[in-house]
């Protein structure tokens, strides 16, 4: 069977029934964030992994080495921020080819290392080998969680509020200002390729509400909507005239012809959190956030009953089933 | 300036530099086979973590996806088991081009999964993604250790039996045959295939001797007794005629017009331990590996002082500098 006729997540499913099931120490295995196993007393230990592959998820062409490293290490950051964790330790690993420098080598570790530790993480191992044409990079991170402060995807409650950290669209219209070439629009291109993950405002809302479901958003809002839908049983009502835009990346969309919104909803990579919480907690949540960490939270939407589906109501009052056309491997 | 002109070793040596150090958390961060972090009261929690490229270190003529998911899946957990640790937990990276099946796929973490229960570790998340040109897997094995069980490379003392347990060669003889082509010679194919890490004789080790240093037999016995003596600030004399290797190997390098020696020193990837003990704490030791695992245990040398350099006495009872020839990346 070709891999294109099950995508990417049809993929996973399989995987998973390849795979006996852990045993008692295993909370959560494949299909989160992160895997949720036993930790320290009172704590649940948080493993994710990703790999990234020049060409696919990076171009030499686009980002120095050190921002390579650190878009990289903040991606693996954010699944424990999504989760409600704290990173831990780091390991790396690196295959690359001989045309590559010790230098880039060097740089590349710069960039990881300098957004471990803005975060209190530790690169502690990893392994380095010869790739024939391209760099890959695959980064393992451990963290740890107060057990009731563990966030999955599987809890979303029915008449939750959807909130998102920060503003979206930035990161997708990043790439596109690169794509141009020439123009410089430094923020959207920074949010593409120096990527802050929300390690501090997941640990920070941990503090005054309990969160019910969280994910983090690197494939694209719609996607890991529907990822929190399907994984708690329920359905989504979004409002795109929440939906909050970077206003920069509004302006390269105007630029592009392209909607605002299909970068908000569709780009990815934009690593802000994605998240469902009793109504009353959002208020006190909404001003905890932004006093501690500078962090905007916008209400978008609320869960509802999985029979009314995931939709989203355009700006036209009009409700619609949202697609969910986020980034997938393997999809034709 | 050009990885080339460093190696892999020189390369691991900068990258130290270019990473902050960890904190109190971390006894052992890059340069073991497992970094060495805090975990459960009593226990240090292992990290190590390992990338395979298809053409580099394996090739899809000479293994089934289940062999490539096996082997790939044993070098972590032989990684955990040279710490002395139990491995619990694992993640998996896979990026691979569309034209792989979704069977393909399916069989390879089969054969993870199945060298991964065989020694009581799960399978617990991952990353799939794609790839342009050809397989790539990493894997992160997390496992435990019992604080005074814990094995590091640094710890060999003078006067310390150097021992290996099983026979080596195997590995490096099945590849030659497989490169010969229409050869089958079953045993040594599937040491280099299927070869199985040793977790249990790690474990069983640790009931009965203080073990000072250990490492596993990744790269060729000759690095590997390298790597010891250079992190424990000592050397070593190893005897020729009691290194064990595979019979089946010997008959394989005789055909092949190699040295069965070479095999076993610089060969690589049998996955066998070596480690050194109290010279009277041997006997025992081996007598309870034998009756508890099988396995055999051999004393191959003696550690000694640093000024006497590394040395292997030879058949013909000359002593001469033992080259560390074992496989290295990046190397000229």
């Amino acid at each position: 069977m070709k891999i294109n006729s099950i995508g990417e997540f049809g993929l996973i499913e399989r995987i998973k029934r390849c795979v006996t099931p852990g045993g008692s120490s295993v909370l959560i295995g494949i299909g989160d964030d992160a895997a949720v196993v036993e930790g320290r007393p009172g704590l649940y230990r948080l493993i994710t992994t990703d790999a990234f592959v020049e060409g696919i998820h990076f171009k030499r062409e686009f980002a120095t080495p050190w921002q390579i490293g650190w878009k990289t290490m903040a991606a693996n950051l954010s699944d424990i921020a999504a989760m409600g964790g704290t990173p831990r330790w780091a390991v790396v690993c690196l295959a690359f080819p001989e045309t590559m420098s010790v230098e880039e080598a060097e740089e590349l570790y710069r960039g990881m290392d300098a957004v471990c530790s803005e975060f209190g993480c530790s690169i502690v191992g990893g392994d380095t080998s010869l790739s024939p044409d391209r760099i890959l990079i695959s980064i393992t991170v451990i963290g740890e969680v107060e057990k009731k402060k563990l966030t999955l995807r599987r809890s979303a409650k029915i008449g939750d509020a959807i909130c998102v950290t920060g503003d979206l669209g930035g990161a997708q219209a990043g790439l596109d200002v690169l794509k141009e070439k020439g123009k410089t629009d430094q923020k959207v291109v920074e949010r593409h390729l120096e990527p802050t993950p929300r390690v501090k405002e997941a640990r920070t809302m941990g503090e005054v509400a309990q969160i019910h479901a969280m994910i983090d958003i690197s494939d694209g809002l719609s996607s890991e909507v529907h990822h929190i839908c399907r994984e708690s049983r329920v359905g989504a009502r979004l409002f795109a005239v929440q939906v909050p835009i970077l206003p920069d990346a509004k302006q390269v969309a105007s630029r592009q012809g392209r909607s605002p919104l299909d970068y908000a909803l569709n780009g990815g990579e934009d690593l802000e959190l994605l998240f469902t919480l009793s109504p009353v907690d959002v208020e006190r949540l909404k001003a905890h956030l932004l006093s501690n960490t500078g962090t905007r939270v916008t209400i978008i939407g609320e869960i509802v009953e999985s029979e009314s589906g995931v939709v989203i109501v355009g700006e036209d009052g009009r409700e619609r089933e949202l697609a969910s056309l986020g980034y997938q491997h393997f999809r034709d």
